[in-house]
């Protein structure tokens, strides 16, 4: 298991991780298998997204805002329960493919990671199983 | 493959697997490597979030609801499209990494069971694969 | 890695893709293990939900247009930043359990490729891990 630290600078961000990732698939020599990129944060999930043009981002991240506001009435005293549904609603982890030791991904994506309860720093965790 | 039982208690309910997951991981013997955690039924949901205060739970739980109502328009006969869309939106499965025979967690991450058309006695499935 | 191609009739559409998922099982020969099911777009997620009445699938599309409609207000000007938003709260990939060389799926449980802006020829990738 290989971990890296991001820093987040916004409360709600998304953050491309996808370099990242890849150095941590290389280490691992693993050419063909799976890759699963986990936050082990409650407010902090993993997706893959469009990565070209950044207002995608800027859309979901604005979007899941309006799907989740941070309502007065949720009970969770630290007043982030809207972070951790958004978390439980994008996913906590990511499982992709690796092949020839490179990360599938199509022509858009990227692998991202979504801070929903920042500025933070934060840790993300990669491991990846599969043939040498 | 290995499967274990639980038995939930509400028509919607988080219900914390987390020690369940684990003994089925340090009986794999599996050292390094994924666990998967699946659902096999199509009204429960697997997903990792808080697990120290419950209220974050309850928050997700009640936020379900109102993003997703049991609404008379939905079409499926059983009255339970709800059900089934919010299983589609936490996910029927969550994959996992495992070090030294352990589920690598973050300090406030627990693994639960998202039932959704309960009570039920639900099965949940997990497999690991890696390194013994 | 395997892929298959699929194509779409509609912008919205859950394509049932069981068969030629364990298709590709079938081809790795692997036994016990997992298989991820990704999607390389970033407008078509992939989930496991009910394959047996087909309004499942309707009631599912029909209300992620409602949670998640085609603002104006979006800044993405392909006009898709509902397909994108809706890939990451469904998910771009999809883990499952291979026991004796056969997807693991409960007896309602079909594998779906949720297109969100269709029509298109879609790509759909498969990969297996574990043991032979």
């Amino acid at each position: 298991m290989m971990e890296f630290i991001i820093q987040t600078q916004q409360r709600d961000e998304l953050q491309e991780i996808t370099s990242l990732v890849q150095s941590a698939v290389s280490q691992s020599r693993v050419r063909e298998g799976i890759v699963v990129v986990q936050s082990p944060h409650t407010t902090l999930a993993i997706t893959a997204n469009e990565h070209v043009d950044a207002d995608v981002a800027r859309d979901l991240i604005g979007h899941l805002k309006d799907l989740v506001p941070q309502k007065s009435t949720f009970r969770h005293r630290e007043n982030n329960s809207d972070s951790h549904i958004k978390v439980s609603l994008v996913g906590p982890s990511l499982s992709l493919i690796v092949r020839d030791g490179q990360i599938c991904l199509g022509t858009w994506q990227g692998i991202f990671a979504c801070e929903f309860d920042g500025p933070r720093q934060r840790r993300i965790w990669v491991e990846v199983v599969g043939r040498y």
